[in-house]
């Protein structure tokens, strides 16, 4: 390849400071180190958590950054020891890590991986120190350790998952997030069970797929719950049965769906990111049994509840990335949609290219879409 | 029977108001209702569920009542409907039925029995409103649905467990609450496994027996936490391995743990009541599989922690009676004590009778004791 061993000079969406607009820049991205993998990113969306560091947490030293994380595209060059992909190689980009070494790998049990974190190790700051981005002499740093908003990235070999190379790039990027978040945390995390009753909070697209999880388990009745009526059309095209606007009633929504399930549901989602909703989540699901599943992400405020609800049998359990080892089961998860087994077609509300980006962002900010596919790269 | 049918006048300790010393008084027990048994308690322990209610939430609409619920008796008569039991039986009161009719109960899933909380169906109270037992013509509410600190006491059909008549009265009372609800909590909530490593944080009775449950189930290494290094001798005898004051560390207990053992707990035990302790608890654990179990009984303030612990892959559940399902489950723990499998006289610190109960108070108060084994009938 021409570019290999050289710096790219490309385009990229750098967030400058916090809660102010993105902005097109010409950047640097240096040659992939060792054990590193430069990507082409073909087509990237727009995550919430993406807004979360943009406009919620805006932690001080978490700027300037690349944000993007949802994404797909193909391997331009490869860095010494990188051994399992090489240039021309379609690729999701991992913002969890897998190593396949660590008793976490190792274990059935969890995809928190020993190194999953590395993105995080500043967990407020969502990225790590080294970068191989920058800008006007200035380093951008890796948010979550892909920075997806780039013609070009570099990510660990950990971080990379290889797919079919017949999957269409322009779609297949949403399970390197959204899509993998929710239904793994249906069928990985609360494993839902054939003929059961779930509840998801908020159906942005992780509550979507998390909806699809609990169809593809076989429960039997999916209560979407949402502030936001207009979500509940696409909620019903993933598998909702029933649908709860927490706005039409005077009572918690707890009491809501325990009145409607004689006694709360078997399964709960929290996908908002709100710790009032992952409450009122875990107090929806019946004693004795019910699961609940914290998917959203926030760190502003701790979460709490009565200890009561916890002795009475209730799980409370949380989900990153759905509970997948990013490098095995992204690309079976790419697979289930080319057999027509998963949805993502159905998430894509928007088209646009990276540089409508802030346009895609006001579009989340106001609850217009579900997903915005953003054009990067030919 | 020649007290069949009729009103039995006794003794019993009478605790009129919150926070004053039980009163010893004769008191008139009603003969037993339709599907009610009326037993002859031969021992009861005190446990610190008694002493919560009588000092702690002090609920007022929960008083005069009749405390105890860790007892061993005798069926003295049963009422219309029963079969199950006769005069003569030895039994467990039960302070969570077992009706093994309900959808719960039929689960193998939970003890949480639809009417489990019969007794709590006021949680604040813990008393149902209708009592069999009276003094100077007043209802005793009957705590917990049992009320053992009497010579005689009525509880449901579905609240009795029917024991060996071979085994020790004076010694087994001690399954009917601390046991099941320590043991229980390792073996059937937590679900140690072989090789684990577990913690385990307050060591009163039923603390000590979480330790057993742990080290039955094949724990490698049990810490055992309390800021009383007197109770660290006895948790040796019980299987524990390593011992923590939390009163010897300037850091988070957490964070002490997580250096003894590489990143946290399999496994952790909340023995105390105490929502700083619960957080404690959670946080303790490994992220990715660590299983936090709540064993201690509070509703005075909420349990609260970061959502990123959850969302890391802990877990966080909470145990009532260990998950025994009473009728079920205790005759077999009696069955375990009488192989040999399960240690019970270690638990005994005190003897004393009925008489004594305020100073067996005191001894719990400071911490003097594990359980003081008082004798009610002969």
């Amino acid at each position: 390849m021409a570019t290999a061993g050289k710096v790219i000079k490309c385009k990229a969406a750098v967030a400058w400071e916090p809660n102010k607009p993105l902005v097109i820049e010409e950047i640097e991205v240096a040659p992939p180190e060792a054990n590193e993998v430069r990507i082409k990113i073909v087509a990237t969306s727009l995550c919430h958590t993406d807004l979360y560091h943009l406009l919620e947490s805006m932690p001080k030293e978490g700027f300037p950054t690349v944000l993007g994380h949802e994404a797909a595209g193909i391997v331009e060059s490869v860095g010494p020891g990188v051994t399992e992909y090489q240039p021309g190689d379609k690729v999701i980009p991992l913002f969890i890590m897998q190593c396949r070494e660590c008793r976490f790998c190792k274990s059935p049990k969890t995809n928190q991986c020993d190194k999953a974190w590395r993105s995080t190790s500043r967990p407020n700051v969502m990225a790590p120190p080294e970068s191989r981005l920058s800008c006007k002499g200035k380093t951008l740093l890796q948010f979550v350790g892909t920075s997806t908003f780039s013609e070009y990235t570099v990510v660990h070999e950990m971080a990379v998952a290889k797919i079919d190379p017949a999957a269409p790039l322009d779609k297949i990027g949403l399970i390197g997030c959204a899509v993998c978040t929710g239904y793994g945390a249906a069928v990985n995390n609360a494993k839902v069970e054939p003929g059961s009753t779930c509840a998801v909070f908020g159906l942005g697209a992780v509550g979507l797929a998390a909806v699809m999880g609990c169809k593809n388990a076989g429960a039997k009745r999916i209560i979407a719950v949402d502030t936001n009526p207009e979500k509940f059309e696409k909620a019903k095209v993933f598998g909702a049965t029933d649908f709860v606007n927490p706005k039409d009633h005077d009572k918690p929504i707890s009491q809501v769906l325990s009145e409607m399930t004689d006694g709360g549901v078997d399964f709960s989602l929290e996908c908002v990111g709100n710790v009032k909703v992952m409450r009122s989540a875990l107090e929806s699901c019946v004693p004795g049994w019910g699961v609940s599943v914290i998917v959203g992400w926030t760190a502003l405020h701790d979460v709490s509840t009565e200890p009561l609800q916890l002795i009475a049998g209730r799980r409370w359990t949380g989900s990153a990335f759905g509970g997948f080892k990013g490098r095995d089961g992204v690309p079976q998860m790419v697979k289930a949609y080319q057999d027509g087994k998963l949805k993502l077609d159905e998430f894509i509300t928007h088209h646009m290219t990276l540089d409508q980006v802030n346009d895609a962002i006001e579009l989340m900010k106001n609850g217009k879409c579900i997903r915005t596919m953003m054009k990067v790269s030919k």
